[in-house]
């Protein structure tokens, strides 16, 4: 669900709500969605007070191949991306950390569904019909556009015009300015409109995401907003099923899609899963895997691709009893900001600070498995470097939640695209279940015993069925049932005509002339008491759903900054656990002599389960770091003539440029206690000799 | 590639090779391939003696959620299937084992690249046009046949109802037999046959493997093979590609494939790579991740699925000098079961014992980087659990291998489906990074300088050109580029020409007569020494490619036994490293006092980075270790009415079902020890005190 809405799924205080709202596809309002969608770049300053520069930044992450345009010799796809060594590393890392969180942690049940997934499943959910988003196409060049996309181009570019037209500064948009030099028609022309009209365009542009198709096919025709590279008119918008299709199988009969999330997979395997979790509740799924979704024109890098990791759990649990969660005691004083439904309806993002015990409490969040999760969340993302300061919990709109859900809310991370949301969290109630066990029969429910049972006072009826073939012939199995189906009220009643004219009479259309009357010899209607010694119920669903792309990426600019004095001199300092690779080694030229003792090194770190890289290049030691600091290594160990004769190394801290220097095995126990978090840096500079000597800045 | 080799791919002996072989889609020799491709059991035993039933273990698998059919509750997909929790944590410990054994011990750039494929891609690598299968269809039902396998049903029936007229005992094969009760004419009809139809039905059984397309129509058409369901005819067969197809984006114009490897990613990415690894060569990349095949009818379970996770690894070597590997010596003594070509070729399966060393240096096996990478996947497999007994490496048959494969064998392990290829390692020459390269033009090459220039004594020419413009007119370019493309030989002869003439002839198609003269104020050709001070070349590649759906399922028969007397008393001898789950935690009783002790356990246990499981159900402690060693939990730990008194707990080990009882922090220090491999049972029994207490058989 991490992926962004999908238009069709984001009906907004401006719309009225359409009749079926759907899973955790969802957005932020109107304007911080606007900063979301879009490429240009939004004012963000890294931890040491530097606004950050994404080009300089995502030039970095190529140039370092953290990550890179898939099937760049042939030309590109848009939307698809390859992570290289260092972003593969780091999400090995991130999925690591996230297993031992929450799947451990919790004992989850962890699942691998399969992508490939026929279409009755995707039917079922909703997915076939409703995962679209709204596109229209210029009938002359073949172009395809998002309808909303479209809009908010054009637009944008006439309120730029009329402000040059007004002498008014124009923010200029590096990236975006680049992308438009391709096209000439559209460039934005010092025109100076109306000011009635920049007003509409300035609100229509702030709840651009409340528009579906035919509310966009008017804003098209109404503005008469065209192909900016052509000037061409474009056709009314369509609905686009973002979903891939293929077809399984040898013949074509078997339709079937890429999935769009994991959780499918999960809940068609719940009854399976219970069993193996000997009927124990409350319990939870968890799958890390792909998903996919056919994005009409991707574009803000790896937030909207068109193939992507996510991390979902499914927990289960008990709808009776308030949704009380056994471990919220260890979470309740944990602190977050939180951005509720009824501020943002004030039209503000004011986020508050608030401990999670309040917020239940209080009935801001609510229910403590739903509360539990969201400080779980948190201090899985704090342990992978975000900034607790670009961090905050959105609630759901009333309008903007599924009709059935029960409170949602998403953890957002401020980035230089403005605020992304990388995590959902959302109570589903029953839904997900019990549309599957509706539509094929499969018992997705919980039986347990009741410690009491429950006694039911009801009204019974009791049929002389042998007596109504004769009476009935083929209409007998219809009146049965129609019996079998009346009310607790209507029994009462009958029994009162019953034991009155020893005769009811029951309407059932299409048996005779729709009433059926029926004699006391063949029924019988008393008040009697039911024991009921099993209780069965559908549980209902809390999911945590985690966008792993999009983490890595907001967490890349959390961590991100450059050394001052020189912006290019970029460093990333994840922790130590999750930094791709844990220690640089470096001898300090490429003299013969070192090789043996870095190889030794080498060897006694993959040993001890760290991951180290030797730099045995002809940079100089400066350069060798610089480089390293880019991929976010956060140490480094020379060797220098000195190791030659005494076996003395030094370690380099990569955030302070620091360095120790002391017997191999003491910097290799500092190493391991570092990266295991046991020890900081400013532990080991207490008790390891600080050196100075052939660190070149 | 350890998806069993689609037909198309399939040259053998019998028929003539075909113009293109093809990538790593290998093939054992007729007869072990007709027994990998039956779903028919081979009598395989366990370490402890008893023959493995398939059919036992196959429930046991699906009982405790190894593995479970995907969308089953809406009647399921065949060839898809979903892991369950003990499934996804034995991959999960599989692939880190993996990365552990070869990406970090090597250096390895590990990339992660998108499953989505553009055709284009496909296309080059030859996937589009020759990934296919051959299958036929019954056009009154509609239903669709792999061609060969219908060829095999329907003879393998008839000789069956042959030998049942001849009197003789038939083999009876329970799955076959359950899945044909479904069916009604094709069962086996007492028909007797002609001997010499007998010989010609059982020749061409072994040998299914060899027939192509229109080979396998003649069969149908000579032994009027029809559908065994209701004897109709079958149309002709054709060729099916087992890609599944998709298009990328809104517009139908990027059709796009699911992956069927990893490789092309890898192979794309060549030159950013290089590049990464500062131009140090040999170096490889490696990467996880899910392929696809759209199998036509998949049987086998999890041997032949649609979607099936890979670890591949592309080693880029320099193709001169021998193809060395600097740690060549580590493994050079390491022993392997050799099946070579040769052996296969006079008609035996017999596997010769050799070291790599020897294999190497006799030529049987092609280089010493092939070899190392042998060495090192029976080293991985061993770790595993797999039987060294059970393990052979098969070579491929000069005509089975592409035509520019240096050398290719295959792991292949032994299970009741017979020999299995679960890891091929080829030798494939430059053929992928050439492909690439001519189609895009990318660089994929290596440029070094060289230690000593090399000096090139050559007949180079100089062209007057200012003169060639107002000579020659608009055929002057076309005259410069057909001298420039002369040869050495031509030079040296025109260079007499232009001595002995003052004027030369060439011979250039389209410039006047196709003959032209140019005389000597227009060129020099002369003998100089060229020195070139950069080698310029295309690396070679080494590829190990790993099936670990394959693997892990051979390796779950490798370690699967039953407690002596009672076969339903399944147990998986997981090694410790490897099991789903290390340890269960079992309260003596419900009684309330335990549960804060398994509590902490548990906590302290993941605080060890060990994973456990709480059993705390009414079961008897018998019945619970009985249901873990079916999940293969290697140890065990119970806690009692002692343990509440003196902090002791015993610790059971699942393979001998001994315990030993000790205080708590002892146990979690034995408990560890184990888990990391630093001490085995034999070991801890030697030093902690046996218990004999609680235990029920």
């Amino acid at each position: 669900m991490t992926q962004l809405l999908p238009r069709l799924f984001l009906p907004r205080s401006f719309l009225s709500p359409p009749s079926i709202q759907f899973r955790t596809f969802t957005c932020s309002t109107a304007l911080q969605k606007k900063s979301n969608r879009n490429p240009k770049m939004a004012t963000v300053t890294t931890k040491t007070g530097q606004s950050v520069d994404r080009l300089v930044l995502d030039s970095m992450l190529r140039r370092r191949m953290f990550y890179t345009p898939s099937f760049e010799i042939y030309g590109g796809v848009s939307g698809l991306y390859d992570y290289g060594p260092p972003g593969t590393a780091l999400v090995a890392n991130m999925t690591d950390l996230w297993r031992k969180h929450f799947v451990l942690e919790e004992d989850m049940l962890e699942v691998d569904c399969t992508m490939l997934t026929p279409h009755d499943i995707l039917k079922t959910s909703g997915h076939v019909d409703k995962f679209a988003d709204w596109m229209c196409k210029d009938p002359k060049t073949g172009e395809i556009f998002r309808a909303d996309h479209l809009v908010e181009e054009v637009l944008e570019s006439r309120l730029k015009g009329d402000k040059e037209a007004r002498g008014q500064k124009v923010e200029v948009d590096a990236e975006k300015e680049a992308k438009k030099k391709k096209k000439s028609k559209g460039e934005a022309k010092a025109v100076k409109l109306d000011d009635a009209l920049v007003k509409e365009y300035e609100e229509t542009l702030a709840q651009i995401d409340n528009f579906d198709g035919p509310a966009l096919e008017k804003l098209i025709e109404k503005y008469d907003i065209r192909n900016p590279a052509t000037d061409g008119k474009v056709e009314p918008p369509v609905a686009f099923n973002l979903m891939f299709q293929t077809s399984i199988g040898p013949s074509s009969n078997m339709p079937g899609y890429l999935r769009p999330e994991t959780a499918q997979g999960q809940f068609l395997n719940f009854a399976k899963l219970l069993e193996f979790n000997q009927q124990g509740m409350p319990f939870a799924s968890a799958s890390i895997g792909k998903s996919f979704r056919n994005e009409i024109s991707p574009r803000a890098g790896l937030l909207r691709v068109r193939e992507f990791l996510m991390a979902e759990i499914e927990h289960y649990v008990d709808p009776e009893g308030g949704k009380k969660h056994p471990r919220f005691v260890e979470v309740k004083d944990v602190e977050l900001s939180l951005l509720d439904r009824n501020v943002q309806l004030s039209g503000s993002t004011k986020t508050t600070k608030m401990t999670i015990g309040q917020a239940v409490e209080t009935g801001l969040v609510d229910n403590e498995t739903l509360g539990y999760f969201l400080a779980r969340i948190q201090s899985f993302l704090l342990k992978l470097g975000i900034d607790y300061n670009k961090l905050r919990f959105r609630q759901h709109m009333a309008n903007e939640m599924a009709h059935y859900a029960a409170d949602c809310w998403d953890a957002e991370l401020q980035t230089s695209y403005g605020w992304i949301e990388c995590v959902g969290c959302a109570d589903r109630s029953a839904y997900d279940l019990n549309v599957h066990k509706n539509k094929t029969g499969a018992p997705l429910v919980v039986r347990e015993t009741r410690s009491e049972p429950l006694r039911i006072e009801e009204w019974q009826v009791d049929l002389e069925k042998k007596k109504f073939g004769p009476r009935f012939k083929k209409d007998a199995k219809t009146v049965e049932a129609a019996i079998d189906a009346l009310s607790q009220e209507l029994r009462e009643k009958l029994a009162l005509d019953l034991e009155q004219q020893g005769k009811i009479e029951v309407e059932i259309e299409g048996v005779g002339s729709g009433k059926v009357e029926i004699e006391k010899d063949l029924i019988k209607i008393e008040k009697r008491t039911r024991v009921e010694n099993v209780r069965e119920y559908t549980p209902n669903v809390i999911e945590p759903s985690f966008g792993i792309g999009r983490i890595m990426y907001s967490m890349i600019e959390h961590v991100y900054w450059s050394r001052a004095g020189d912006e290019a001199r970029g460093v990333l300092s994840f922790p130590p656990s999750i930094a791709p690779t844990k220690v640089l080694l470096v001898p300090l030229s490429t003299n013969a002599a070192f090789k043996p003792l870095t190889q030794n090194l080498s060897a006694k770190l993959r040993r001890l389960g760290i991951s180290s890289r030797v730099d045995d290049s002809s940079a100089s030691i400066g350069k060798r770091y610089a480089r390293n600091d880019e991929l976010g290594t956060p140490f480094g160990i020379t060797v220098d003539f000195q190791s030659v004769k005494d076996e003395t190394i030094t370690l380099r801290d990569r955030d302070t440029t620091k360095q120790v220097r002391a017997s191999e095995d003491e910097i290799l126990q500092a190493v391991k206690s570092l990266v295991d978090g046991d020890e900081t840096w400013a532990d080991i500079v207490k008790r390891l000799p600080e050196f100075t000597g052939q660190e070149i800045e």
